[in-house]
């Protein structure tokens, strides 16, 4: 392979000759061999546009000259448009609070428009990775930003799964609502309930977890750009944070406000915990869900059984016809993973120190990794489960007779004493409330006069 | 001690004689021995609000005689009034989803009650505890909507102490707004800010975090009561839900609604969960803050010792003169409690099964002490710590003249790559960037010039 | 009240006249109004314990005269046999690494010593807290060890009560061991197993942690008592470490050792977490469990219902004759608070700076919490509930017949694929496997026949 | 694309011809698109070694004939030797307990037998899935037994690196063994101690857990191979256990043996669980190593600045000749991740029902992540921090010299009380602690004196 030679504070390097990345980058992935992933397609755009927009910034307030403008934003909208990925070579998890990923884009930018205005790579007289491509930014302002750019960019698929989430539940809960059934309190039988009551409160969970995700995407909107280094804007033209803004809500379709503290917006990133909580919400209804699921479809002979899902695929290796309940399976995995990542984002964000905090890269890592298994989990389970559900109205016919609920309905007339001790009479003899109710001349209303009594 | 015989479905049962808690309160005690804690005063009062507020709903609907519901409602009120609470004897982590709380508040309420009418305790052909004092109840609608009304008694003291420490921040940002110091990026040296700067952002992060608070306050406004056993409403009168609402609203100088879904009210707890992140935030953004001020007032001659707090006791058992950071220490172990507190709320949310959580107890229990230390925690912060810190402006000068920042502010002229060499020549050489830049004939700006550029 | 003036490097203070606590109790008391809580009691007798011990090493060594040693161990004593706690009165979570609790021991013992030798509260002439009681000593090696052997303290009764488990399973296991039933995986229907074979997993699970629980020992056997401040054991004697130890060890029935890097042994705490890990290893097979009983015992009538746990008390305020797996249900709490104390520990101990972690007090606190939730959480477990279940051999045999396990029999002699198909047949017409087998003139063993192939 | 139809109990799927997996891994595929990731390569190669040591064991017993066994050998042999892992497709986390792993190790060394002995793929009447690959054995006991070898294989790669950190730290700790130095607690100057005395301690920690790491692999050597579905062996030749464990452990190179209680073996995953402990006590240690470091190295010129750290890369894209704490950095947000899997990897062992845990894969999959980012965080750490750190003398001698600890060597002549008062005159006239003791007469040593005192 060829090589060029670059230099930064620590020495010389070889850098592939045709490599649009250049010393920084190398250097980092030489330090941080630690995920061996690479940065997220989202984020790699994200850096991009924050580059147009502030060059664009830059060119107005006249610090840019037009021709490296140019070449600068056909660079940038080159990455935006997907190519060049494969040269953001640094790990996602990285220390440096993000320098590495910031330079990664500055160099490759920095190369790409150097080629673009004729010259060879590497010959920064031309454009240069710090002077021009990152003019008037530092990590520290342009990092958190293009991370909740990427946030801003993960939401709207998560909601898009959520609202099928919603109306799938929605559609359930109105094709079981005459199917009565026993409800369940603490595993043990209670008193009675519609089937489509069940599927209309999943519904409405998921519709409040939709609502805290559109409130939390406010979190992610006040952004630090123009702050650089610490906040107070050093090396920055002073009206660079409102010159770029305007820039980089056209280029991004978004509504981003600049913080009205910024040494605040650089040192403090508990807005992350704030919308991983939102995502640990939307897991924490979920699991619930999808553990109701296995419940009321378990058995299927030899449990509760009052659903079916829908087969997925051979339940075992070893038990011919046995079909398991493998997609709320995988969605509680989901959800245990949102719930520890939630932890780790926690930490990251605790552990800031003065003027950055240095743990955004995991911050970033374990959120995007949160919203892809929540996102994908939360697909599957609409598309191979939840639409595919099917009543069993004989099996919740009878687990509804089985049960001595009807002890409740009777204490409202005879009171709970005597009613307990009919419930006690019941589950010794075998014989049914009903039965022992009518020998003592009590009567007592059928299931459907019940549940009309209940809404 | 003499003792009454009260019996419920398991048997026969010695109560003291002169307990207003019965049978169910006792066995309860027996069956949980766990924290040897008793329940929050304000969680009892809470409970007291809901039967008092349901009695006279019940009456308004004619299900409850006059004279029942005056007692009841006397009951409650020398309750409320925080009377009795010597007669709560369950421990606050208890299976059974609070129904030994419940109970234990209707049997209180119930003896007390009979007491009034003459009667004598465990006489319930006089009130009933079930019958009368739970009429149209459930645990599961009574004790959420108590817990629900419980944090939100807690909210005003929390906000109260956030707003003191916002305010204190403030403060301190003007007294230190012209104090010039270093800034630093990952401990490390990086460019001029105001110590008032500093103080501006924990001023920014606290009013954040109390607008979080606020807004958080309405995922505990939303109740179940009225849903009884499973949302459906089953014993209850099919008004009693839009019936108890402006009782309770008025009893408790609340704003409640009922939800729209009862079922999904009974069932999800995640709201909890929200508040306990809020909580988190809260955690997190003060946790941060109280590691810089042990970083900002460490040494304090060998280490940063920009600022002094004030000195709270002796520092050390066996070193003289030695003052230790001790209330940011302390408010740093609140955090944390408060942090994993929210991994035990979560996965207690997450277990929910069918109709109910059986694990709302240690939601509770958890969440009431994720208050208590955290407001607790801040009041002292402010009191003890923030409101007496002082800069050390000669340290905080001195701190800045050593550093190397000033290539950053040569970079904006020569550029990086140049400005880079300066300041490796001198951490060799020892020189200051100034003495190296000026002996280049470049020349370089006052630390109050450079300030200045900075808002 | 009448008070005494006392005086530290902070000011004067007004100590209560008869108080045995002074001025640094005090102050601390005021500094960390945290969690209305008092220090363990096994912790206060810790505490003297190691102050005992020191006083006898440091008189060996010359260091303190007879008549001094003499009314500091009387003192100490009585601390020990439990006299004295209410003087006891820093809140458990406190800044400073423990110095208050430290300061608390010294100032009491010297106030007792002092009167013992005829002197009055407060004249240090006689005794003195930090030269005398205290000599040779840091918090940051008293504290620790104190903690360590409050620790070692708590050890046994958990090991009581996990024996008492495992002795309970197993006979549960013998008691099962003829009662055939159905396993499931995934809650879904799997092949036959006794009843006998689950309770001896029970039996097994309990008795791997208990061996863990033992070998944890050894993490809290290593003290650094003589390395004082940061480990060097500067102020103490140099044989200090040496001597003590052997009097700590008769003192306390232990068998500790001192650190072989003693600067190690007072910055490093990570072996709390380790003894945490394993409270939460038991913690979680505890849980596992309480939910195997619940499911087990769920219904009773529609659920699964293959067990009886003992009714403990009325299961609802409101459904009459329900009996809730109230025992399980708060074992699974203890359980959640035990796994989220285990994160708050974790932190703790990953926050520490330099030579000392300043977050052991709630280290400590925590920890505690989990040794108490847990033991008493075991302890209820084991009488009210696994002893007193009975099996429902009625049931458990229904269930397995319904089934479609013998599919799985059915494959080894015709092959998986036809198996299935034979499975598939009978869930959809809702003949038993057994029927459609001998249709097709296959023969099919019986339940015992199969159960006897399997161990 | 040319496609061969195969058929499993939900219908018909059409498969790759070329492929060797078959309709399970396909359908698998589709239903947990959930990480993007493929199953880790030692994972793949450890489920074929179950593979050719089952085939192997039932060949010795009887029930495998000879061309097929050896067939099955071959292929197994090939995917142990690296070769087609492609065709593992199935996403590490996915529902149905690890089934869909186990059914494409089935389906590729099935295909892949049935090829060497000259059959087409698919043609299952050759060798087939489940009747003979999978002979005698189920997920339930292949998945756990290839995933403790999966851990069996990391745990060596960490230890090593443990081991060159342990010794890295051993040289430094002599390296710097003259160099005397401030030590601190809480941030505040404490006492003298020497460079070495703190890197010791880090070897100190850092051995101790390698001893835990050794101590804790016999917990992944206990498996449950012979078991099948739920422990009880069905379906499984009586000597399988037994028979199998020698071959496994030849092929393997491990000591492997069977669990005592194979029902126990099946359902409880805590193991793990204390594996990932082990993981997350490293990591605390190691976080607290690396934040020691970026203090120590904080400035440096107006922060502690005792060590200088290699410079690694440009520290800032604004501020020319930063050099940041980058390798110290990456490594605590490797334990961050280490810390919250363990949360992940705890639930999911909780989460576990009756015969069975389905949360396995996400179990697996954490553990794998952590051993990963871990062993990759250390080795970094070594190569490129903690080799090159360099001791500043100059700077570590001013520390001390400027520092009050004096006073605490005064106490030992002069009481505690005469020393906080020189203390405090040194604090508020800036006279150093030397010249107040001195012009008051009273003798104090030189810091090497004192060092020498110190052990």
């Amino acid at each position: 392979m060829m090589y060029r030679t670059e230099r930064d504070s620590v020495g010389e390097l070889e850098v592939p000759a045709d490599s649009y990345y250049g010393v920084h980058s190398l250097r980092a992935k030489i330090n941080f061999p630690i995920t061996s992933q690479r940065l997220d397609k989202d984020f790699i755009i994200s850096l991009a546009q924050v580059k147009k927009a502030t060059a664009l910034a830059n060119h107005k307030l006249g610090l840019l000259p037009d021709l490296k403008v140019k070449a600068i934003i056909q660079a940038s909208d080159e990455i935006i448009s997907g190519k060049l990925h494969d040269q953001f070579i640094v790990d996602p998890i990285q220390g440096g609070a993000g320098t590495s990923s910031n330079m990664n884009v500055n160099e490759v930018i920095t190369n790409r428009a150097i080629e673009l205005l004729g010259g060879k790579k590497g010959d920064f007289s031309i454009v240069h990775p710090n002077d021009d491509v990152n003019k008037g930014q530092s990590t520290n302002d342009v990092y958190p930003t293009a991370g909740k750019l990427t946030m801003l960019k993960k939401i709207p698929d998560l909601m898009y799964q959520l609202e099928r989430l919603r109306d799938v539940f929605e559609e359930k809960s109105l094709e079981f609502q005459d199917v009565l059934k026993l409800g369940r309190t603490q595993l043990s039988d209670a008193v009675p309930i519609t089937l489509g009551q069940e599927f209309h409160a999943y519904y409405t969970v998921t519709k409040r977890n939709i609502k805290r995700l559109e409130h939390v995407k406010e979190e992610m909107e006040t952004i630090n750009l123009g702050g650089t280094a610490i906040g107070t804007g050093i090396t920055a033209h002073p009206e660079l944070a409102q010159t770029v803004i305007p820039y980089l809500n056209t280029i991004t379709n978004q509504n981003l406000q600049t913080s009205d503290d910024l040494v605040d917006g650089t040192q403090n990133i508990e807005q992350y915990v704030i919308l991983s909580d939102v995502l640990k919400s939307i897991a924490i209804s979920l699991s619930k869900i999808a553990n109701d699921i296995r419940l009321l479809s378990s058995g299927p002979n030899s449990g509760i059984g009052e659903i079916t899902i829908p087969a997925r695929q051979n339940g075992s290796s070893i038990m011919p016809g046995k079909i398991n309940p493998v997609i709320p399976e995988v969605v509680t995995q989901c959800s245990f993973v949102v719930m520890g990542n939630n932890a780790i984002i926690g930490s990251a964000a605790e552990a800031g120190q003065l003027e950055l905090n240095a743990f955004e890269p995991v911050v970033f890592y374990k959120l995007l990794e949160s919203f892809q298994v929540l996102t994908n989990g939360i697909s599957t389970f609409v598309d191979h489960c939840v639409s595919g559900i099917e009543a069993n109205k004989e099996r919740c016919s009878d687990n509804l007779e089985r049960s001595t609920y009807l002890a409740t309905v009777l204490s409202e007339t005879i009171g709970y004493t005597r009613a307990a001790d009919i419930a006690k009479e019941s589950l010794t003899t075998g014989q049914t409330i009903r039965e022992i109710a009518e020998a003592q001349g009590i009567k007592i209303e059928t299931h459907e006069k019940v549940a009309s009594l209940v809404k």
